[in-house]
């Protein structure tokens, strides 16, 4: 066992890749990447987003979210629009493309859930998802 | 809370995220990386290795650890040395500077390992890490 497996970065880094990885895999199928769904997933459900809450949602930066949307705008699974009661504020809108993967995108994430979490019990799984949060959540 | 808190690898990103930052933020004091941390720790107990055996170890690209073997070597930290009985291979040993940082660096993965695990108890915080290292080794 490498010397660094006592280094909780390495353990969550080395985890984070393997899942990132299998999950990237899966979402090939459909062109997207990991971010892309995140997007995605905040627009399905309503009506409009701004890149600002996206950002805050996600936990990204601004700047590595526009990266994404500029991305996203080109496949044509997000629309952006000026707000009209702000007109510095921009609006970000779901395609009908993008709402057409919603149902077989969150089949996938519910697949790679089970593939992931599978190996612990309901008891582990859930209390594994919960260190989780707080670990992101904390204020270093 | 978000839609995709359920991604399990929505959660692996956002934890691995906020504490590659506050790893990182400890480390700059050092001039030094997580990434190239990881291969100082390959190095410090041994008398030398290869860059394929730290990428393993890493579980690294090659192609990523080259240009992290590059930007050490400029900085002083390492040297690569032709390996005598295979001529094709490189060793790559630690330099009197990298090991100097071994007490100091130590010391800050003592820290942040505290600092992330301090708010869950011992019985929590083992159980957390013995599920990363399942997650990071499963074959999926």
């Amino acid at each position: 066992m490498a010397v660094n497996d006592q280094c909780i970065n390495f353990l969550l880094t080395t985890a984070q890749h393997s899942v990132f990885q299998y999950f990237s895999g899966c979402l090939e199928k459909y062109d997207i990447t990991p971010a892309q769904y995140g997007v995605l997933s905040c627009l399905w459900d309503i009506e409009y987003s701004t890149p600002k809450q996206i950002a805050e949602e996600l936990c990204l930066e601004m700047s590595t979210i526009s990266g994404v949307l500029d991305r996203m705008q080109k496949k044509g699974l997000i629309e952006r629009a000026a707000n009209e009661k702000d007109r510095r504020g921009i609006r970000v809108i779901v395609t009908e493309k993008g709402k057409e993967l919603k149902e077989p995108v969150t089949q996938i994430v519910e697949d790679v859930n089970k593939r992931v979490l599978g190996m612990f019990n309901v008891e582990d799984a859930e209390k594994f998802r919960q260190t989780l949060r707080a670990v992101a959540q904390e204020k270093y």
